[in-house]
């Protein structure tokens, strides 16, 4: 039987179940071009009022993937495992994850993107390194893959056209928080690239994207099943963004820290999440091996360096510093309740270190270091965080950012300690 | 406070209320071009699915009405009163009324549009007369208002370019059936086009927009209230269109049937239905006359003439005639029990009578005419409706949406008279 756009607008407008023939038909059309923006957008919303059910959605997906090319892994010669956040504030796991897996002898194919809003992106990051590039060919990445074991770079434009063209909608039409479109999303270009297991850290709190633990969870277990239904080994992560991980957010201060974590002199926090996602990934990749060692001897600062080198970049080269600093101070003498995370993430950004637009430069010096974590005692007047910026006029809209809530926070007596990572979820 | 369109549509699309800053943002940034398609339409599925409250609606419409120019009928030197109909099939009154209530000393200000769908536009058919334009400037239309009294043309493009838009928009995006969406597109452009009073002839039944009564009702409802929110005195009628309303379906072969109506000569059913419309325009417009007399005495005829020689038309040129009848004849021996409005309207639309696309052609000559009316007596194989179409292959695909239902059923017994107009909304 044959559809049209109508058809499939009005089933899903009206709280029925898409056939595959309409997913089908939607998602090839909308890639060509046959199917309008206005059309694919008005297909979205009426996705994230009414949803999609398991089997629409898998279909969706599947879809997606055949939407573009799948990568072939199989030559690599070691078990592949990718790892997948679904965003925030410091987060900067997958610079020292992908080194430390690949020394445990995995095999880590990291197809990232750039940052958009408060949280950054990985490519970003990377790109504070003198001469490092994004961009490799296929045949380059299985190779490096192959030889290093570890591959951070852009994902081809042939992979997932669909959630390319479906993901930039989105972004303008306040579709993105619907959870079909951002589990079909994620999941379709890591089925693509080729991955046999994957783990996934979905965050909730402050400057998580679902900040709702309910929603991220749903969100969690919806990616699972995908991941199960398509034989990606899949497992997930719950874990909480109500403060930035680590202390430092922004492109080059994220890179400085990760190469600290690396040589094991990293924060608690973003050591201690950085282990627990490698134990999964490497237990996914059926590698006995404790992750800790390779940091402690050194061998997982080792593969950064081969990483970094094998795109051009030069590990050794100094990072830009911004040319101004400006320190927030406690506001009084206590314990430090609350440091939050989407006000120091939507600060970063202004400060310079995100983009509002998609083809926008990021600064690679701006962001923010913070001297202090919740739970530390502190002393009034005394440097909390501490604000670099190219320039001085971007300070002022990022302390107002700080302002409201406000995102500092002093209490008599400690705050109970938050964990980290709150569920697993397989 | 600042605005900007994702706070519009998350709004919405939350299921909160727009606020007056929002809404007005919205129409003009989407009239002027900053505010993309994608994202009108994404805001149209919301409103679809969320509804509108009526202080929203009524912002609304005003931003719609304020989006262009507002004509001023004061120099006309008449009482001005239109109607409008929600479209069915063979709903010709428009031309009958237009003249009819201009014979009787009001002015009637038909803007009118072309037709999308199973329902013709009232232009189109007009079209089928030999030398008649649609297009007239702002001055001439209240020239022909003062001098003949009845006017029926396009609307100009400076009347309401936010509805142009939004209506294109939904009939691409399946928008269309928002009853808010529809109440203020009808209602902004006849407020804007300065009458005074409208009456508005709401249908229900499988030939109308909105097949079901309590729909169609909730329709009136808001729109008798958007009319007098605007200081337009606004009377609705709910009929029935769940067969065509008089024989005739098609343009030439409707004019036919509207003349024929001038002359005192009509289908019972549209006489009534008219003449219903009439007393209603001419009781808002103060004038305390029968309408039934200007029919009887030729008035309304002559002023037919007048309106369609003062475009360029001339009313006595042969219509164009279809190159191939066909007959189609009752199943079986009883009383004709249905002839599907929806049916007859897709059939004579796939005969060449309407349009897929804007920019289509329509045939003049193409349509149907029922030569018996529900409850009439038919002999089985005796012809029930003739199909007129100017090129043979179309027959086929308007049979075939005939016996899809079937459109026609006779019955032993002759079916309940369903009454025409079933209630009365001011």
């Amino acid at each position: 039987m044959a559809t049209d756009i109508l058809d499939v607008l009005r089933t899903k407008r009206d709280g029925g179940v898409l056939s595959d023939e309409q997913i089908r038909f939607f998602i090839e059309g909308y890639t060509e071009g046959s199917i309008a923006d206005e059309q694919a957008a008005a297909l979205c919303m009426a996705i994230l009022l009414r949803d999609m059910g398991g089997d629409e959605l898998a279909t969706w997906t599947q879809a997606m993937i055949d939407s573009g090319e799948r990568l072939d892994l199989s030559g690599v010669g070691r078990p592949t495992v990718d790892k997948h956040s679904t965003g925030g504030v410091g987060d900067k796991v997958s610079l020292i994850l992908a080194p430390l897996v690949a020394a445990c002898g995995a095999a880590v194919p990291q197809l990232s993107g750039r940052g958009l809003g408060h949280t950054g992106g990985t490519l970003d990051k990377l790109e504070a390194i003198a001469g490092w590039r994004a961009t490799l060919a296929n045949d380059e990445m299985v190779a490096q893959l192959r030889d290093v074991g570890a591959v951070i770079c852009a994902a081809s434009e042939a992979l997932c056209p669909a959630d390319r063209k479906l993901y930039a909608l989105r972004d303008v039409t306040a579709t993105v928080e619907a959870i079909p479109l951002i589990a079909s999303s994620i999941m379709s270009k890591k089925i693509a690239e080729g991955t046999s297991s994957l783990v996934l850290d979905v965050k909730f709190g402050s400057g998580a994207f679902l900040p709702e633990i309910d929603r991220a969870r749903q969100l969690a277990e919806t990616m699972v099943g995908l991941g199960q239904a398509h034989g990606v080994r899949t497992v997930a992560l719950l874990t909480d963004m109500e403060s930035p991980l680590g202390r430092a957010a922004g492109n080059g201060l994220e890179v400085a820290e990760s190469v600290a974590t690396l040589r094991g002199e990293g924060p608690a926090d973003l050591t201690e999440l950085t282990l627990a996602l490698a134990r999964e990934m490497l237990s996914l990749a059926g590698l006995a091996v404790d992750p800790a060692d390779a940091l402690a001897d050194g061998r997982a600062l080792a593969v950064w360096d081969e990483m970094i080198r094998a795109q051009g970049g030069d590990p050794d080269a100094p990072l830009a510093s911004a040319a101004v600093q400006h320190s927030v101070v406690a506001p009084a003498s206590g314990y430090l309740s609350r440091l939050d995370a989407r006000a120091v993430g939507i600060a970063v950004w202004r400060l310079g270190a995100g983009r509002s637009r998609k083809d926008d430069p990021v600064s690679p010096s701006a962001g923010a270091v913070c001297l202090r974590k919740p739970g530390d005692r502190v002393e009034a007047g005394e440097p909390v965080l501490v604000l670099h910026a190219d320039d001085p006029d971007r300070l002022a809209p990022a302390l107002a950012a700080l302002d409201a809530g406000p995102a500092i926070a002093v209490a008599p007596e400690p705050p109970t300690p938050r964990p980290l990572v709150v569920d697993r979820i397989a």
